[in-house]
């Protein structure tokens, strides 16, 4: 009786959306445990996401939920304190620090590999595939990569550096497709190690290193899905080691997330649960940090690669559920699902996009179109 | 005698960019007046442009000649005292309020329609074209419109805002082969009239009208070389004009040049003899000015192709030369050509950028490739 304004709340900003509270659709939700509505006030997604973990609610679709909601931007209407807090904090604070920049690589990219070897593709790439009809998730991983490294103009013997190289499957398919030397860096020491167990016999090379740290010059350099780590007071420095290790005719690619407002701050579920001090970059925030540094030579957008990607990520993980559950709890499960389908959800809303950046030292001459 | 310290470091810097005080190569200058090397180092290009409107030196190659300034970024060694007060009032005044909209109309565009047809392509498209090889300037412009018209996705029966049509090339291509319905304005009434009469009897209304007065609703929204005149406090107005004429399922193209770093002021000669109250904006002033209105949707660039077009401008005029002498002074001739070839070398040496960036205002669902 007490959560009956909260509830009254929640349904009315769910009707916006149009999800009904117990309601026929794949979509709708279907609430277990009444103080779920309390919950949501008080503590957004970071509440809603914790309540399913719970097993407060259900819902057939979450995908299809949070596409709903993040498209009608049913969210802005919610601003709890958590996330007040959160964002104070992340004005304040520095959480991106180098003593904490394998805080992640330990949380996040140990999880376990046989996780990981489950969901993601044959040569386990953990980024936005770049989908033709009818591929196969395997298949869109290498457009994706092939689209990155055409973009780069990859020639046979160039040296070319990785920031983030996860299991080392980019760096692999540019030495073997390209012909090119590939050092890649991660700050996961079970990702260093199955990756240099994947790639031997070819001429790359990982190490566990933190980005600040790097040296040496390279013709080309690339990250993808890694500059989500770096955080916003880090931007900078970033493109300053961009800067320090590039050939001056050298040209350098950017894939990462996304998100259309300037933010300090990540969701609060996503942080606490997925991945700790993680933070989306705005356009503006990735442009006043690499001005006067770089010249860019292109930005390409897409999105609902996204939600086809993580889509069949969650249909892989689904796949080998029986196989993983004597490792994992069913609360872990329920936590996976949750990040898989809501972050489609929400590639689908056009709330996150997927960018690739490509930039040079001083701009190439002459006849230039970059490929796509 | 008192000039030579003068010429020492005029010498040195072009000396860093391969180019010698009369030498034998075409990039090379031939100096007539030895005050040249004092006026360069107290007023830097705007005493250099002004030295050649004068006469004081010549060059058989100024397009060559900026792009080896330029490339190897000797402008940057010159920071006289006039760019400086330049840049300090640009923070300090807004030069582009409305009541100065109209000044680059009636000083620039109208400097005479018998030029600009001499200069440009049988449509008087006045804004970089898209090359193929081996392309005529007309085929090249039809490109352009081509490119932009297939990212904004043109359908029959579309309404359709034209932001400072010129001579209404691009409203009449629109109109005539995407069976659209065009509104174009713009604040020189001699562009105005010569649009009214060259599009007669298609579905295009032109209006000569400040973009701040812009009211209605369209379907799509574009401006072709207009941005450089809006000036970098009214970036954000000029977004928000778009979001309050666009569709909420419309899509937004600005063509604009942009500049490789942050600035609040132009070319003191540009903004003195060719554009008053110009401004070229930077990656970091777009996307602020931008960002909560609008999802990006695509950013391409490119550069030489504005290389190729202020070339075939040129070579246009040289061409009408003995025509259009009766009409213009011999000084205008030579402040005309170190317009268009001074550009072209800033073009080539990719200080300059062309800009297409195509926006949205919620972001396009489902599968979404960018033509190009």
């Amino acid at each position: 009786m007490f959560d009956s304004p909260f509830k009254r709340q929640v349904e009315k900003l769910l009707e916006a959306a149009g999800i009904t509270i117990n309601g026929p659709n794949a979509w709708d939700i279907h609430v277990h445990d009444e103080r779920l509505y309390r919950r949501i006030i008080a503590h957004g997604n970071l509440g809603f996401g914790e309540a399913y973990m719970d097993g407060w609610w259900d819902c057939n679709a979450i995908d299809e939920l949070f596409f709903r909601i993040l498209r009608r931007r049913v969210n802005k209407k919610l601003t709890p304190f958590v996330r007040l807090v959160r964002s104070l904090a992340g004005h304040l604070f520095n959480f991106q620090i180098p003593s904490r920049a394998f805080t992640v690589g330990e949380r996040h990219y140990n999880t376990g590999n046989d996780l990981f070897t489950a969901m993601l593709d044959p040569a386990m790439i953990y980024s936005c595939a770049y989908w033709e009809p009818d591929d196969t998730l395997e298949q869109a991983q290498q457009n994706k990569l092939r689209l990155i490294f055409d973009k780069l103009g990859l020639k046979p013997g160039m040296k070319v550096l990785d920031i983030g190289c996860g299991w080392g499957g980019a760096a692999c398919f540019a030495a073997e497709r390209y012909g090119v030397e590939v050092t890649g860096i991660t700050v996961s020491s079970k990702q260093a190690e199955l990756a240099r167990e994947r790639c031997r016999d070819l001429p790359v090379t990982f190490k566990l290193c933190d980005y600040r740290d790097l040296s040496g010059q390279y013709d080309r350099i690339y990250s993808i899905g890694m500059f989500e780590h770096v955080g916003h007071k880090n931007y900078r420095q970033y493109f300053e080691v961009i800067d320090r290790c590039l050939a001056p005719d050298g040209l350098s690619l950017l894939h990462t997330i996304g998100g259309n407002e300037f933010s300090t701050c990540t969701d609060p579920w996503i942080s606490k649960y997925i991945f700790p001090n993680s933070m989306i970059p705005s356009a503006s925030q990735i442009t006043t940090a690499y001005e006067g540094l770089f010249v860019l030579e292109d930005w390409h957008v897409f999105a609902y690669d996204y939600f086809l990607t993580l889509k069949a990520w969650h249909e892989n993980v689904e796949h080998h559920r029986n196989a993983l559950s004597a490792e994992y709890s069913d609360r872990f499960f329920r936590m996976w699902d949750f990040y898989l389908l809501s972050c489609a959800g929400a590639f689908r809303a056009r709330l996150l996009q997927i960018w690739q950046i490509l930039f040079s030292p001083k701009g190439v001459t002459g006849v230039y179109r970059v490929p796509r």
